[in-house]
């Protein structure tokens, strides 16, 4: 009961929340753009430097679509999900500061799980909406769902 | 009620984040004084890249306000007022990604949406101070005065 | 009893964005060591950018962390904490904006704090643990803790 009571409060700021991170993946996508025609990170302090803005850039975003998703819908598969973009970022980070004949990752990670989040809270908020106007009730099909679902994530 | 006890376990973590987005405010015009000196973005890359940082610094700040002036005043005012904040960032990314014979926009966008909210927030603690003290409940008010006074956002 | 029942449906959530500040914490020592030893920032507009980005990489990290000790162990406390770091910020930007010839600060800054916080947010997710096990809640002995253990962060 508590839940929907919640959700009733910030369904809308949730809403917008999720449409700017939709905008900042737009945004991002523009830089890694750019990025992959110039490529001039030569030296150790660049490279680590970008790596940090890169990821600092990004968690804004991640703060916000996975408390979005974690209060909308079930917590448990949302902190799991986080849990595997902590990972992702360390790697990622790692990755970067590594030799500079190495591949380099490109702007963006995780793009699979801050889509998973999303995914998440749309459902929460649809499923709000359903239960304001049919009064169809659908939460504990779709927290056993998004619990296997996370379990997807693992795969790499 | 439930609004009430909400803002009473929040309003001084509010009122100290209201600080230090006031203090953002202060940074980001420093920074707008000097672009204004230098201005030697050039590249492409350079242009959105510049763009993006100036989006991704703005957007924890758009957050916290946002969510603060929802939870403590009224929740549809400030979710309207997001949502043309998003629009606003998208024509100030847009504009700055245009050719460079065109007049870029400054470092700083969207700045009266973002007093809006911080004045929303301002208005909501203000007046559960209010509710405390002296048992007078204007929220009512409050919120039909916010709700006009957002439709005034458009207004370009 | 609303406390915990808050905690309850959030304290996942609060565990993964502590691991992520970590995080945070360990790029931004790793940005720092490397800024040691290229220190090429001449120019005033440079130096402002720099100190302006480096408040703002650290700012959603700020936030979260403020936020979950708040909502996890005392408001007052965290709040507290929160207007020192404010201070502490002010004090680095305009610091890092003097004379170029003045020992520049480094690239972080109120880890104290944040530290103070950070470990806030533990202790409350370590008593809500405890209220569940073993039934022993020491929430009121923990708020005296942090009140007086707060009084210390004025110490220079």
């Amino acid at each position: 009961m508590m839940e929907v009571k919640v959700v009733e409060n910030i369904y809308l700021l949730v809403l917008v929340t999720l449409l700017s991170v939709l905008q900042n993946a737009f945004f991002a996508l523009k830089v890694e753009k750019e990025c992959k025609i110039h490529n001039t990170h030569t030296s150790a302090f660049e490279r680590v430097s970008c790596a940090s803005r890169n990821c600092m850039d990004a968690y804004a975003t991640f703060l916000a679509v996975m408390w979005c998703a974690g209060l909308c819908l079930s917590q448990a598969p949302a902190a799991f999900a986080g849990l595997i973009y902590v990972v992702v970022r360390h790697k990622y980070f790692v990755g970067y500061m590594g030799q500079s004949c190495q591949s380099t990752p490109g702007f963006l990670f995780g793009k699979r799980i801050l889509f998973f989040l999303l995914l998440m809270s749309m459902v929460g908020i649809f499923n709000y909406l359903l239960v304001c106007v049919c009064d169809n009730n659908y939460t504990g099909y779709l927290e056993t769902i998004t619990k296997a679902a996370s379990a997807l994530l693992l795969i790499p």
